[in-house]
């Protein structure tokens, strides 16, 4: 039996050596993590233009489509919702709101992602078509937290607002 | 020597035994979030109450102190800002727009941590003092995005907005 002890030993040496992964270096940890939002980037950036897409067909529900059910979005100068029926109402109110023809654009500034989480910031311009002359462009920022849900990134919080005061108070 | 063979396959097994939590199933990764976001909860809600007691006393320099370095403040009605010197301005322009003895409150309603990144959402309320009577309250929502540097969270993203219209296009 005493030739067992050493086995157990060695035993006890590899799983010290090889669980080593699970507990991450700082520098492990930085690289995965660069690693993961180098790669949710890529996928998010082809979903905001899947978003942007859908947003200004007017395609409300295909919009909603990339939230989880869960969501929360948090628009500037309205309550925060949360679940997909209220998201519907957001985006419909917003689609009414709009002039014709006006149109949204994404630009993701950074994506920080760990597992299942990933962080986006970036800036938004809506192009609003003119009468007659120049098309009108509004400016401003946004974070979304996105969530990977059987393995597809969707939106879980969305907040952003405008760079400037809106124009009702800034033209006067 | 072949004596060394069976421990060398009991050292094989007590690895893959022993390793499993480094690669998690979902169930195991939902509850580590769980228990980390927990946990950040109230480390989070710990800095909100200094974040605030720094902001209503007018101590710029501290509520800065719990911005990471790269930090990105996203104001309404301002454009986004990035680094010490700048949020510091934007702090400073808001301490000068607010009416003497406002105050700010912070709730966080939801806070989801993966290592060393969280992000909370939540509401604010700033309850701005009358000439005479009762004080009016203007309530807003904000996403947060932490991140754990040193062994102590710090803010490096922040974006707000408000529930309803400026005063200055709702009340006309």
């Amino acid at each position: 039996m005493s030739i067992r002890f050493p086995s157990v030993a060695f035993a006890t040496l590899g799983v010290a050596v090889a669980c080593q992964p699970a507990a991450e270096s700082p520098d492990q940890q930085r690289a995965r993590l660069e690693a993961e939002s180098d790669s949710a980037r890529v996928a998010i950036e082809a979903l905001n233009a899947r978003f942007t897409g859908f947003f200004n067909a007017g395609q409300t529900d295909s919009v909603v489509s990339l939230y989880t059910s869960t969501a929360t979005v948090m628009p500037p100068a309205m309550p925060a919702v949360t679940g997909a029926d209220s998201i519907r109402g957001v985006f419909a109110t917003m689609g009414s709101m709009m002039p014709k023809g006006s149109t949204l654009a994404l630009r993701a500034q950074s994506v920080v992602a760990n597992g299942p989480i990933a962080v986006e910031r970036g800036s938004w311009t809506m192009t609003i078509p003119a009468e007659a002359g120049a098309p009108t462009e509004s400016h401003g920022k946004y974070v979304v937290m996105w969530r990977k849900v059987d393995g597809e990134w969707r939106i879980e919080e969305d907040i952003w607002n405008e760079d400037t005061p809106p124009p009702d108070t800034a033209g006067q």
